[in-house]
């Protein structure tokens, strides 16, 4: 008999539902652990975050944060500055080991000057050509670079010769919608951010610390 | 004519080009300027990122790094804990500002003791709700809890009350694979991260400040 304030016996078909629970992920374990064992190669890697949903350039400052966690420097150029009172800047710039540069001149429906973002497009990979030539940088950020190529600002040949020569252990995430095939072709991991939905069609204003 | 060492003219239909560009710009920025003046809510919004491809975790580091930017206070709960050298750990761990909580045991197919998971799991939400409750916190990341649905961890319907309850300028985060259709329904924001293609599949190892 089961003595008062005891955990009950569990029903009589739980034990089987725990032994296949176990069963079942131990296979799922065998084989992702053959997966891990075969992913033998340590290098850099090219990232793409492209698509029309939100996060694109989140998920490349969530990386800025993980490799400065592991002593990795970092430096970042922003292709497209839209306003100066970001939350990630003012967080990072903070940060030791870590440089930061905006060079763009805002979405160009503001600038409305096709010449002047060209020429400040310009100088962006101009400043971003150094970090990816410094086996002393780990991750190099190019935010929202597609677009440098959608308005004709940077041809991508040079800027994907610059990619491969870089030193081997340099991780670089790119981002921005509309990324050209020929750079979806060049990287090891890109990821599509598709929009479901966004509070901005709901009628929510961009909210600091989500949209800036 | 044109002295030496001065830049040469235009080509004849360069000016046009530029005024082309200019008007269909002043037409975009007129159409989103008013985009923006309906978009007049301020409120906390609900975010999920979920899909099978690489930055829906990281997406949610970035936003800290914002949030923090901007001075909220800011607190993560994570549900499924692989391993302990994360660097993204390693650095908001030493940020001010920020709370941050592992109570997951490891992926399912490691620990393969269901009932143990499900505590955890159980653990990890008790440990969301303070926060979840708290005006002093401005964002709240609940990273992977899509998991806790997925394996029957966790019952919806609550999870959605306190969400639905929560301070009215708090923003919520929340990442995993498979989110389920009411937790969508729920959101503001939602981003579908679709795998175009993954360094791993090419035989890349997990990099330190990439994938962890």
């Amino acid at each position: 008999m089961t003595p008062p304030n005891q955990p009950q016996p569990p029903s009589a078909d739980a034990p089987d539902r725990e032994a296949r629970h176990q069963q079942r992920m131990a296979r799922k374990q065998a084989v992702i652990q053959s997966h891990i064992t075969a992913a033998d190669q340590r290098r850099g890697v090219l990232l793409i975050h492209t698509g029309n949903g939100k996060g694109k350039s989140s998920a490349a400052f969530g990386l800025v944060a993980r490799a400065l966690g592991h002593g990795l420097g970092v430096a970042v150029v922003q292709w497209v500055k839209s306003r100066s009172d970001t939350g990630e800047e003012a967080f990072f710039r903070r940060q030791p080991g870590v440089a930061w540069q905006v060079m763009g001149e805002g979405f160009t429906w503001d600038t409305q000057d096709r010449q002047r973002d060209q020429e400040a497009a310009r100088r962006a990979w101009a400043a971003a050509v150094p970090y990816l030539t410094d086996p002393k940088v780990g991750l190099v950020v190019l935010d929202e670079l597609t677009y440098a190529f959608k308005y004709g600002w940077l041809d991508l040949a040079p800027v994907l010769a610059v990619l491969a020569a870089r030193p081997a252990g340099q991780h670089v995430v790119i981002t921005g919608r509309g990324a050209p095939p020929e750079l979806v072709a060049a990287a090891d991991t890109v990821t599509d951010m598709g929009m479901v939905k966004h509070a901005f069609q709901a009628g929510v204003a961009a909210m600091p610390g989500v949209e800036f």
